[in-house]
């Protein structure tokens, strides 16, 4: 599995249209993706994947520059639901297919029915051209970082947790990720995943190249983070990765946003199959979801104090990329997640179209 | 528009599924359909598309190296609801996306509803990365043939007629085959046009090469093509092409197909909306309506007596192309057409995937 700052054929989307975790007929959150869509196609080719009854919608919504194709999904997220792309040892690409059942499945899943997205990988590697390989084994690519030389780092709360794996050990659970995506070590995370994901690392930590990672930090003991980020730090200062080497650790601020008012929750759906959302829940505030392009990072800017500090920290980090933030990533993570968790990138590989 | 013949990146077709077209809820076309398309792979890549209920039963009735897409259509005519694909003088390709009305619209149209099969060309040129040009004009791909040297043949039955283009005249459309496929001369044949597709030229004849057609013919007088064969020869052999030749015509016996039997159409739904089917009427028994793949040419066969003559006359007509019956095609013919109204090349061309 390379590292996502490995060179990208493009990358790949999904449009939002849920009312029943999107406002305003979702109008706002399509609105924010084509923003997305629109960063990244500066650095690579954007793919989005509409329903057939949103096709036209999304057609109209998004630049001329970006594809819009028919593909179902129950929700937005690809990093979850969509394929994580690897290489043989031939360079060709390989679509990895996680078993995805929404979060959580019967216990904690965020929907009931989660058929189409569960297809989502399948479809979108035969698009490319690409190989398929079932792993069989329930995670979600926000679940999991890999720095492309063989180190990978998740947390138990999310694959360990018994709504995805229940019958898997850990070292069953590692000779998965060896077989499927070449991992020779894998950093379990100890974090509580008292959020809606069961604590992806996505929103946690990322590689910024091989030894170097970049941690979501606060120092506002009000914060949810402000304890989990010093237990994940001081897990990653004791470690080493697959290659022995200590881990260079850059600290990002995690934005103290507002929880979500009765306003901006008052025109989202309550549907049977669903969580309803509510007034005063927290909204993600995670910088760290960030999305590394072909020459350039594409970053979530809230509208609030730190994210112009977010942004330096990251230039700082990526000297060689343009680092590109989208104003309005409130919306999307008023939904659940942020620019990563709405992205996956397509790996240059052999056999592969784009 | 590069002839047929012309080299291809690949080609497109849909699965079919509708019970009010195809018999035994349609599984026996989806295996007739998945037998054309492995001939065809043999060949180029090939990409079948099905709409979202559909895609996982495509999946796996399709070979692995036939790509499956989810992509919407009211039934499974890609010649006539895809893109005609162009190369513009730079090498580009383009699509041009004719309107659609399911052969005819309020007057003659086969099915009330063809919203999904006019969205066709547009979003299989929206995967294949190509421009789009809307022409405007209501056609069908199976309605012309070119000989990617400037010259089409049609049917005035058809695109002139009242139920496509009320309101335009014969030189208004020679403009448009002229703006949108760089026609020089437009050869408008005149047939009766009885059938469901109010006379395509693909049932009637083809470009072998430039210069050199290919026309369904039978010496059975009470066959319908009988008195129609007789008159295209004598209209062609009075005309030339853009380029100022003299057609030679190669002459393809059309199979003398029995009707339909009534326990054929047995289990076809009668729905609102569509067309009913009945017992004894004519099937199409066009061997002409065969699909040119990069050094090969896929055939029709319907377990009739013609079948082995038309194979060696089609392989005598192109000597340096690998010639492949497909059996079972009758299957085909009992929804309306054949093997070339179920594909669509797709030319290679720059800036395109594929």
């Amino acid at each position: 599995m390379p590292g996502e700052f490995e060179p990208h054929a493009g990358c790949w989307m999904l449009f939002p249209e849920r009312q029943d975790v999107w406002r305003g007929q979702a109008k706002p959150a399509q609105a924010a993706f084509a923003a997305v869509a629109t960063a990244i196609a500066e650095f690579e080719p954007v793919t989005v994947c509409a329903t057939q009854a949103m096709w036209q919608t999304a057609r109209e919504i998004m630049p001329d520059h970006i594809r819009v194709l028919e593909l179902s999904s129950n929700d937005a997220w690809i990093r979850d639901c969509g394929p994580t792309f690897v290489k043989n040892a031939a360079g060709e690409l390989l679509g990895i297919d996680w078993e995805f059942n929404a979060w959580g499945g019967r216990n904690g899943g965020l929907y009931e029915n989660w058929t189409q997205d569960n297809l989502v990988a399948q479809k979108v590697t035969d698009i490319v051209g690409a190989k398929l390989y079932k792993s069989g084994l329930f995670c979600e690519g926000g679940a999991i970082h890999a720095d492309g030389e063989g180190t990978l780092i998740t947390t138990k709360s999310c694959v360990q947790n018994p709504n995805r794996n229940p019958d898997l050990s850990e070292a069953e659970i590692d000779q998965i990720f060896s077989d499927t995506l070449g991992i020779d070590k894998v950093i379990w995370l100890d974090v509580e995943g008292a959020d809606e994901t069961d604590g992806h690392v996505d929103a946690i930590c990322c590689f910024v190249r091989p030894g170097v990672l970049m941690l979501a930090w606060t120092d506002n003991e009000h914060m949810y983070e402000y304890e989990e980020c010093r237990a994940v730090l001081k897990q990653l200062e004791a470690t080493t990765d697959a290659k022995g080497r200590k881990f260079e650790i850059i600290k990002l601020p995690v934005a103290d946003m507002p929880p979500t008012t009765a306003a901006e929750i008052s025109d989202i759906l309550v549907v049977d199959g669903s969580f309803p959302r509510e007034a005063n829940e927290p909204v993600f505030g995670g910088y760290i979801n960030f999305f590394i392009a072909n020459g350039g990072v594409v970053v979530p800017q809230f509208g609030v104090a730190t994210d112009q500090a977010a942004l330096d920290i990251i230039a700082k980090a990526f000297p060689n990329r343009k680092v590109v933030g989208v104003d309005g990533c409130r919306e999307i993570s008023m939904g659940g997640g942020n620019i990563h968790c709405i992205t996956q990138q397509q790996p240059i590989g052999k056999g592969a179209l784009r």
